[in-house]
C-alpha cells in the first residue's frame, strides 16, 4: 500500500470535469485540436485586459528591496485596502482591511473559511447542482458535505435547506452566479436565506455561517445584478478569485472576505489568517497580489461572453434543446433529451464535443457546456449537437 | 463560538516566529526600525538575481493566449522537464516529468506529499529541533507529528528513531541543512537513514516514507555538500521552493519530486496531483512556473550569507556565546548561556534584538538567530548581545 486509502478513494471517484479534460487531450492528439469542440473546462479564453499586461508588466519591472519576500500572512495590507473599498463600493458593506484576506484563489479562500469554521464530523449544505470541489473541501478539514436538492429553476429550496439543519450544521455554501447553472439567486431569496440562517442559528444554539463563493459575480448579462450576502447576513463570508473576471485562473489570486459585524469577529480572522499560513498556502503570491491590487474595478470583455451565450444558446434551441438561458457564468447547464446524462455526454463526445454529466455536479439528467471558447467552436460545433440530439431519444 | 475549537486552540499556542514578528512590529513603530535588530524571521534580504529580473520581465511581456490561464495540476510540462533535468544533474537521479510536481512552496509541497500518505491517526517522525509547521502540516491531514531528540551537534540519532517506528507510522521529515540549526546530515547518515527506513518497512509490512524538506539546499558554505536522499532511499518525496535561494519567499513557487522507483509509484504520483488540486492550491503560481522554469541552476549570491554568518559567528562568540558554526541556512542556533532560552530571549529583546526560543523548535536551552539582515544590522547588535550575555547568567 502507498498512498492513502482515502486518496486511492478520491482518485477512483475524481471528478467528471478533470475525466473530460484528459478523454480531450486524447482525442486532441488523435483528430487534432482544432477538430474537437471542447466544451469541458472554464478556463477562460478570453485574455485579460490590456490594463493587466500594462499593470504587469510595470509591477514587474520594479526594483524595490523585498518585493518578493514574506508580506503578513492576510497579504500587502495596501492591496487588502483596495479590495475592501472596492467591496464597500459594490455591496455597500465595507469588510475593512482587517476583514480582508488575500488568498491563493478562490480554492484557496475557501479552504481558508472551512478550515477556520468546521468542527470535526459537522455538516456543510449545499444546494444540487453544485461544483464538486467543494465536498472535496469540506473533507479536506473533517466535515461532510451534504447536497440539497435545489428547486425549480436551480433556484435555493429554503424549505429543504431548513429540514436539512440541526446541530452540527456548520455551514451553508451558495455560489451565484452559479456552476454548473448559471442562475443568479435574487435579492428577495437571499433575504430570505439570511433570515432562516439567522432564526436557525438562534433556535439550534450554534451559528450557522453563510460562505458565498463568487468568483462569477462579474460575469453577468442584461444588467443581471447580484445581490450582496454581506447586506443580508452578518455571520458570513465572501470568497472569490480573479480567476474569470480577469482570467487569470492559473495565478491563483483572490480573497476572502468576513462581515464586519459578524460573532466573534476577531477569533474568526485571526483563525482565517492562521489557516491561509497553516494550510501551507502562507500568503497569496506577492506580484500578483500587486498586480490586482491596481486593477480594482477592472474586468475582461463581459460583453465577449455574453455573445458567446446567444451564440450558444440560439444554436441549441434550434436544435431542440430546452434550457434556462444564463444569466451570468460562461456556462449552460442543458437538459439530457430522455435524461441520461452519461448517455447524451457519450453521443456528443461521439461527434468530438466534449461535456460534462450533470451528475458530476449532483444533477444527473442535465449537462455543462463551458462556452468560455472562440466563437468559432460554438458555429463549428452545432451540426455535431444535432447530430447527437437526433439520436438522444 | 465561532472559529473551529481547534483553530482556537493553535491560535493561543501560535508560532513563537510568528509571535516574534509582531513583537518586533510593535518594536520597531516605538523606537524606529532602524534601532531594532530583528533576527526574528527568515524572511531573505538579499535580492534575487539580476537573471531573475530580466527573466521575469521578459515573461511579463509574453501574449501568449492562455499564458495566465489553467494548466495541468501538476504543472507545466515544460517547466517541470526543466526542474527533473536539474534535479538528475544536482542529485544523480531523474525523477522524470512524471515525478516532478511544481507547488505553491515547499509548504505547499509538504502538505500534498502528507496529504498522499497519511492515513488517520498516522505518525510522522521528525528530529528536534524541526520547523515549527511541521506540526500544523501533518495535523491538517489527521496524522499526528512526533518529535524525536535529536542526537549529540543535533544530528539524527538513528536509535532514537527506530525506537518510535511501529505499524502507524507513515513517514520520516527531515530538514537538511537544517532550520533552526544550519546542520546538514552527511552522506553515511542518510545512507543509515535510508537502510533503516528499508529494513523497519519490511519489518512493519508497511511503507515508511522519507519526506526530505530541502528549502535551504543551496544555501551552504565551504564547499559543502548535501546529500540527496534519492541515492539512499527509494521511498521518498523531495520537496523545495525558490524561496531562500532565489529570494522569492512571497512568490509561493516550489516542487515535490517523487523518486522513479518508489513503490507503487502511479498512484503516488496521481494521489499527489489530486492532493494539489483539492487542497485549493489548484496549481502553483503560473507566471512564476515560467520564470523559475527558466533559472534552474541560479541562486543568490551565496557569498553574501557565507559572510554575513562569519561576521555573525565572530562576533557571537568572542562574546562568549557557544554554538555550532552552521555549513548551510542562514540560521545559527546558539545555546543559551544558563540554559533558559526564555530568559535569554527576554533579556535580548530588552536590547531590541529579536530572535527565536529553541522551544518554539522543540529544543528548549538554545535560540535561533536568522542572519539574512544587513551586515549593519548584525554589527550594530553586537554591543547589546554583549550586555545581555553578561546578564544571562
Amino acid at each position: 500500500m502507498a498512498a492513502a486509502d482515502k486518496i486511492l478513494k478520491m482518485m477512483e471517484n475524481s471528478s467528471w470535469v478533470r475525466r473530460m479534460f484528459e478523454t480531450g487531450a486524447a482525442l486532441k492528439a488523435e483528430y487534432g485540436p482544432e477538430n474537437v469542440y471542447d466544451f469541458s473546462i472554464g478556463n477562460p479564453n478570453v485574455d485579460p485586459p490590456e490594463e493587466f499586461f500594462r499593470v504587469l508588466s510595470e509591477t514587474a519591472a520594479l526594483r524595490e528591496p523585498g518585493q518578493h519576500g514574506y508580506m503578513p500572512n492576510a497579504g500587502y495590507p495596501g492591496v487588502r485596502a483596495a479590495v475592501a473599498a472596492e467591496i464597500a463600493r459594490d455591496q455597500g458593506v465595507d469588510p475593512g482591511v482587517e476583514g480582508t484576506l488575500m488568498t491563493c484563489g478562490a480554492g484557496g479562500g475557501l479552504n481558508v473559511a472551512l478550515k477556520t469554521v468546521l468542527n470535526p464530523g459537522d455538516k456543510v449544505l449545499v444546494s444540487t447542482p453544485y461544483f464538486v470541489e467543494y465536498g472535496f473541501y469540506v473533507d479536506n478539514h473533517g466535515g461532510v458535505l451534504e447536497p440539497v436538492p435545489g428547486g425549480p429553476g436551480f433556484d435555493l429550496d429554503l424549505n429543504a435547506l431548513e429540514a436539512r439543519m440541526d446541530k452540527t450544521t456548520a455551514a451553508v455554501i451558495i455560489n451565484s452566479p452559479n456552476n454548473p447553472t448559471g442562475k443568479i439567486y435574487d435579492e428577495d431569496t437571499i433575504g430570505n436565506l439570511g433570515a432562516l440562517l439567522e432564526r436557525k442559528s438562534r433556535e439550534l444554539g450554534r451559528t450557522i455561517y453563510l460562505i458565498s463563493d463568487e468568483p462569477y459575480r462579474k460575469i453577468v448579462f442584461d444588467g443581471a445584478v447580484v445581490p450582496s450576502v454581506f447586506r443580508h447576513y452578518r455571520n458570513s463570508f465572501a470568497v472569490t478569485s480573479y480567476s474569470k473576471d480577469l482570467s487569470l485562473p492559473g495565478e491563483r489570486i483572490g480573497w476572502l472576505a468576513i462581515h464586519p459585524e459578524a460573532e466573534d469577529r476577531k477569533n474568526l480572522v485571526s483563525g482565517a489568517v492562521l489557516c491561509n499560513r497553516i494550510l501551507g498556502y502562507v500568503n497569496a503570491p506577492a506580484l500578483m497580489q500587486r498586480v490586482v491590487g491596481r486593477l480594482q474595478g477592472h474586468t475582461v470583455d463581459i460583453d465577449l461572453y455574453r455573445r458567446k451565450r446567444d451564440l450558444l444558446c440560439r444554436g441549441l434551441s434550434e436544435v431542440g434543446f430546452r434550457f434556462d438561458v444564463p444569466r451570468g457564468t460562461f456556462y449552460l447547464f442543458p437538459e439530457a433529451p430522455g435524461g441520461d446524462d452519461l448517455k447524451a455526454v457519450d453521443l456528443l463526445r461521439e461527434e468530438r464535443i466534449l461535456t460534462v454529466p450533470g451528475r458530476g455536479f449532483g444533477a444527473p439528467g442535465y449537462f455543462r457546456i463551458s462556452f468560455c471558447v472562440d466563437d468559432a467552436v460554438i458555429e463549428n460545433s452545432l451540426a455535431g449537437f444535432r447530430r447527437a440530439f437526433a439520436r438522444m431519444g
